[in-house]
């Protein structure tokens, strides 16, 4: 077990959910063998299992068939809930896809080697993933998993990064800002210009150009608004607009407090880091 | 002068920051004569001509070249300045070009006529902006007005609408929320990166998809992450990583509570307004 695999690994998927659903895809696109999938719910396990019928469903985590992988594509508390139900068989490559769970999650189970899958995107169902440029973030136990899980991933993405646990919990924090938080925003703005009656259309183009910059230069270099010009005329105009969202007026507050807040640092003005 | 132009109308710029900049190579490429442009700074106006040397820099707001439309791009602080300070020929059409600034800011000047022509983008030096699909909002005092302006909209973008002052607050309102927001979020996460010593690429991919998904459905809808989902251990990890970032660190929490919020509305559901 502790020879890198010349063959194309053989995978145990554990988990249903959205990571597993669309992992389980690419894994088969990838030419890996799926050799079968569990999850809590049968009913679950059958519709992730929908599209790829030849991949059976588990029915008991005491029996789960040799594997070169288990990956657990669970939630973050799922985890331990399923190691400590499992059997795996003794010396099994046991990975999970969690950004902000450590490494040391495995420790209590010294039968088994533990490692990390961490695909860096956000997943829905009927979305389609190019995971050709999605980062895969590795860690392991041991060279010999480390060693299988790149292969593995490198049959599924051109960007495979071995990362630590605190280095993968600052890149997992790091995408909420990025991801979670912005739509948030986005959906605030949504809300309101629908409640103007305006079509939501009307802001994609600000919306595409405002990201094309943030990616071409540091962020926080491309800033504008009225915030940042100490605008107070403006600003006041916009938090008596939002008179009827007392929430998103304090979040109004808020946010132009922080974006002047770092307008005053060195921060604003670091191209250094580009 | 209340007769629909047959000819591209002629323009007088006054501004020479980032909107007049753009605007003057728009207006040109799309074969609207400008007779000439004006700004405090004779120095930012030369700058801001420096690419097209044949429109003169004007040098006296009290003799203005008699034009079409004036269009005043400036901060809107110095919307009323100038328009106390300059002397237009009678009945002239001058129009700002600011989202949060009503119409209103003409009416103590009856012999002019007033107008709004906003371009909703966000404007950068050296980026090329593709004015074809920059919506253009149009406002004026009279039809005649209207129907200049108009014209003039049309021949720099397909996306030409009329709002009035109040629908162009709450959209420059909006405006705040999904651009200027968003990218003091993407500074965050920019800086928090680099602090943690990882490459700023490595989450393109994951942006570029939130945005993808975030103008493909209403945003509420798809939001994900552990703010959603209540996730406490992973809300605690990532706010011990913020410690050294004690704004951040409560920015954090109000972003998390805010999503929250939101979730446990029927906002979070409402696909009737997609």
């Amino acid at each position: 077990m502790s020879t890198i695999l010349k063959q194309p690994a053989q995978v145990v998927l554990i988990g249903a959910g959205k990571v597993a659903s669309h992992l389980l895809l690419a894994l088969l696109q990838a030419g890996q063998p799926v050799l079968g999938l569990w999850s809590r719910s049968r009913t679950s396990a059958e519709a992730a299992t929908a599209a790829a019928p030849e991949v059976p469903v588990l029915s008991n985590l005491q029996e789960l068939p040799p594997a070169d992988i288990y990956v657990l594509a669970l939630p973050d508390a799922a985890v331990p809930e399923v190691l400590a139900a499992a059997r795996f068989p003794a010396g099994a490559l046991v990975v999970h896809t969690a950004g902000a769970l450590p490494l040391s999650v495995f420790m209590a189970y010294p039968n088994i080697r533990g490692g990390v899958l961490y695909p860096l995107q956000t997943f829905s169902p009927g979305r389609h993933i190019e995971w050709a440029t999605v980062p895969l973030c590795l860690e392991a136990a041991d060279a010999a998993g480390l060693a299988t899980l790149r292969q593995l991933a490198h049959s599924l993405s051109q960007d495979v990064r071995e990362l630590s646990s605190a280095q993968r919990l600052q890149l997992h924090m790091a995408a909420v800002w990025v991801s979670n938080f912005p739509n948030h925003l986005l959906g605030i703005g949504h809300a309101l210009l629908g409640g103007a009656g305006l079509p939501w259309e009307l802001l994609h183009p600000l919306i595409r150009e405002t990201l094309d910059k943030a990616l071409s230069q540091p962020p926080f270099t491309a800033q504008t608004g009225p915030a940042l010009r100490h605008d107070a005329v403006t600003l006041a105009r916009h938090e008596a607009a939002l008179a009827e969202h007392p929430a998103w007026q304090a979040l109004y507050r808020q946010l132009t407090a922080s974006i002047q807040a770092v307008a005053a640092t060195p921060l604003a003005n670091n191209r250094a880091d580009k």
